[in-house]
């Protein structure tokens, strides 16, 4: 560590160096129930692509793994630390370098907290989509690193569709501690292979993002309409997302949320939710004008299929918003009731109330409580599996059920992350989803670009 | 070659084995005017996902090239023959395997038509979006390989949005003649490094797409407006479209087309259409109801900025109809003339006014004669150079043209290949655009994944 910390000291200003023992394992890990967290040596504050760049070649001459980390709230331990690892903490280069106005195009630092670069854009009229859950903390960094999505995906795509362009300090065939620049900045591009969209959703395994050059859209017109739809039973919840894909429907927003999440939600935050149903299907549609006001029809109409409780676009703009306030909420209103394992299968759309159906009858098999959030018109499905803290058998439990619901999602034809990523609690899941063959090419990917395997070891592969 | 033609008739019926040079030599270009083509040896005729294989595997124990094709409509030498390697024409693998209709989504062999693909998928009232010009003969293979683009990318995005998953016989870590499924069915995934991306426009160099499951769309409702300016230069309807992207409009599709092309295609197929302007852009919108109209008007508006000699939403559905012709039809029309030397250049929307001024000095300074068209709201720009046929001289100048305007396109901050691909008439023009350190990690993928040098060599890189 003394030997780390002298040949990063050489370039690097002490105060970006933490040794503190509590400040190094508050950096260690990300928000991933039961990942394991090794202890790193070292963490670096970088406040440069230079200090990054530096550090990785210290690090390679050194045999140091580097695990890099945005503002820690992954779910899949991606950004847990590794035995004397460096924690490269980019959340302070968090500068939104360049807004092109006339080419809705950003530039931007991998620290910027997803929600600030929003409200950057949003001044010049623009919109940068992806809207995961944890925009208000999470990185943009963070955000490539897992290819995060978010509620709009299923009509405006994922972070990877806005990527035009990254800077990157890599190794390998590049040397290690140098900047790559890949992708472009023009609308479309095919100029050899596509690096960029290779780096996006690698989670830091094949180098350090330093910057992304991202597409913007123009800001969304008016006030979305908000389609209400609550259930019985979630797999009634599921026949109606099917129907609404069916019936190609793009609403802007597909949510669903169950009994356990709101009641969670309004026993913390009391936004006046009511918890009558035990499945609660929330769209949005943003097409303006009367067009919007079909389309909303037309899945209020879709919703109709699952035989619902009541299913109406809502004329009460504060019930709307709170309703989207509280599928935002539910995680952290979750994690106060005990330790959450949460799940991200994503299954093709028309299985959507099969796949319900099996996670209501694993969790029931295995005795653990379960709280259901999903982006549900993408497929993507998040149960979370909650213990008492504590609880040794619960725990186990869980971990069972957690395994057996990736394999019903594979059996399905679906995939067991669709958008957290696979860090370390989707190593196995991952194994038993691929081609062993398609393993084999990523693993051999990975031994080209990191030959000394510096860049988060472990993760992923 | 009789090694090679015994090895591959052991399983291979010898009907789909061609060696009649003539028929070889049909089977071993583009459509790319002057990039080298090399004599092969035998060209197959796969029917099967069992043939590429078996005929791969082989030609990696041989140290035989493999070349792939689907119709030979590419434009950058792509498809084109090298000395001793063997055609591999997946034309007639064209079924289309599967059409889910309430995932939308297809599965389909490489060799299938787009228009084909387009047709199938419109009898359930859904959409496959990417549009080359040569979407009536390019098949879909060809399209993933180069990565291909098209009118409506502008609003719908490009081929690598609607690839899913591949099926593709690769070599190296996989083992030449290994099947490898990659990539996913469902809406979202991130399930380990994105090697669908990877393959996408990869060009045949790192392996044989046999199977492609693609992301559809509900089928358009209504007929689109169409909106026509006309300018007196290239320079004013280039404005116009800066315009356009400016005020975060998305037609979805935004044409541009010159006099000479215009005039091309009136000679050749009397569609009636006048050329009295030097320059004309034509957009569709196809927002349904009100909300288009408003569209349509606010595109005109931006038109307006141009000073154009008029602009105007289309009211005669022929004309409209005719002037889309026109476009479809530039490319053959002006082929008629001569040798055509095709740029593809793309450049950041706002640059486009002054990439056309550079365009017309750079023409009127080697004296090569230039038509224009241009996918324009993407920035993407199809300056043709033509020729006298035989005219060594003429060909000298467009050669020094084109390498010209691909240095002008990268000084803007553009991509020498917006959608065509590399082939072997970009290389050199890559090579000025990239990081040379991005190329490094290229050709070490391409190392790795194909270490003999089987799949396509000497393209892209």
């Amino acid at each position: 560590m003394t030997v780390l910390l002298e040949a990063l000291g050489r370039e690097i200003p002490a105060e970006r160096l933490v040794t503190d023992p509590d400040v190094v394992a508050s950096l260690s890990h990300d928000e991933a129930e039961w990942a394991p967290v090794e202890p790193a040596a070292v963490a670096l504050r970088a406040r440069s692509e230079a200090e990054v760049a530096y550090a990785v070649g210290v690090c390679a001459e050194l045999g140091v793994p580097v695990v890099p980390r945005g503002a820690g709230t992954g779910l899949s331990g991606g950004a847990n630390a590794v035995a004397g690892c460096l924690v490269l903490d980019l959340a302070r280069m968090n500068a939104v370098t360049e807004i092109d106005v006339d080419n809705l195009v950003a530039r931007v630092q991998p620290g910027v907290v997803n929600d600030d670069l929003k409200a950057a854009v949003a001044e010049h009229g623009l919109w940068y989509p992806p809207d995961p859950a944890s925009a208000p903390w999470s990185t943009i960094g963070g955000n490539v690193a897992t290819n995060a999505g978010g509620l709009c995906c299923v009509k405006y795509g994922v972070t990877r569709d806005y990527v035009l362009g990254l800077r990157a300090v890599m190794g390998g065939p590049a040397g290690y501690g140098s900047v790559v620049e890949l992708g472009r900045r023009t609308a479309k591009g095919v100029a050899g292979y596509d690096l960029t969209a290779l780096m996006v959703g690698s989670e830091g395994t094949l180098g350090v993002v330093t910057e992304a050059t991202l597409r913007l859209r123009p800001a969304p017109r008016g006030l979305p309409r908000t389609v209400v739809g609550a259930y019985s039973s979630l797999v009634d919840a599921g026949t109606a997302v099917a129907e609404v894909t069916r019936r190609g429907l793009t609403p802007s927003a597909l949510e669903l949320l169950d009994r356990r999440c709101l009641e969670a939600v309004e026993d913390w935050k009391h936004l006046g939710l009511e918890a009558e149903a035990e499945a609660l299907l929330l769209a949005r549609v943003d097409t303006p004008g009367a067009g919007g006001d079909d389309e909303a029809r037309a899945v209020v109409d879709a919703f109709g299929v699952g035989d619902p409780l009541f299913a109406l676009v809502s004329t009460d703009d504060d019930e709307a918003e709170a309703l989207f306030a509280a599928r935002r909420l539910a995680y952290p209103a979750l994690e106060r009731l005990g330790p959450v394992l949460t799940e991200d299968v994503c299954v093709p759309r028309s299985t959507v109330p099969t796949m319900l159906a099996r996670l209501v009858d694993i969790a029931a098999r295995h005795g653990v409580t379960m709280a259901t959030i999903a982006h549900a018109g993408d497929g993507n499905l998040h149960p979370l599996l909650i213990t008492p803290p504590g609880d040794d058998v619960a725990r186990a439990a869980a971990q069972e059920a957690f395994e057996e619901i990736l394999d019903a999602a594979i059996e399905l034809g679906g995939t067991v992350t669709g958008e957290h990523g696979v860090g370390l609690l989707k190593r196995d899941g991952m194994r038993r989803e691929l081609d062993p063959l398609a393993i084999e090419v990523q693993r051999a990917i990975k031994r080209t670009l990191d030959p000394l395997d510096v860049f988060n070891p472990g993760k992923v592969l």
